[in-house]
């Protein structure tokens, strides 16, 4: 019963532009259209997601996330178009990592004790 | 001037096998030959060395770090043939992961602000 983990970050400076935290982040805001709505489906305090994408706006050319006037923390935020490309491209990089290692991890798995069977 | 960092763990039931700290660990203690001196030598105290070493130990079917008898925390610690393959092949798999998504990570890392022209 093993589990190959691949985390990929993608660092600008000192910045971390991207990473598993933040394309979670992008993904529950897309689902729920408002910063602090994804905040809490993922239990991550308002400031803490908040200073996310703060990050990820000023990492990149064009901001990811765009939150319209009106309404405090309310409707009208969502992802870019670069922000859907950035999340896209950093999913496939995530899955080609993956599929890169996995014959290469079943072969370090077999040295595990009490394996089971599959990955 | 970004950066891609690939972080891999192998997780096998609630331990994490193998990973990033563990691989360090390992590679320290081959330079150094004792837990103690490669705790010091990464900034980890000899208790948190220890304690990797031993879920690591636990983790595989064969041991990854081997203690001869006499001396406490002394000479005689060495990778096993089991440690020195595994510690390879967890390099390799890293070194896969990173030369699979080279590509696409420059892909998304054209999308940062401020980005100089090399990687």
């Amino acid at each position: 019963m093993y589990r190959l983990d691949v985390k990929i970050r993608l660092h600008n400076g000192s910045d971390v532009a991207f990473g598993p935290g933040k394309a979670d982040l992008l993904e529950a805001i897309a689902q729920y259209g408002s910063i602090s709505a994804a905040a809490r489906a993922l239990g991550m305090s308002y400031r803490r997601a908040w200073l996310l994408v703060e990050t990820m706006n000023r990492s990149f050319r064009q901001p990811l996330v765009s939150t319209l006037a009106g309404g405090k923390h309310g409707g009208g935020t969502q992802l870019t178009e670069t922000g859907e490309q950035v999340l896209q491209r950093y999913r496939l990089l995530c899955a080609q990592a993956l599929a890169a290692v996995q014959a290469e991890c079943d072969a370090l798995a077999g040295l595990l004790a009490e394996t089971a069977a599959e990955g």
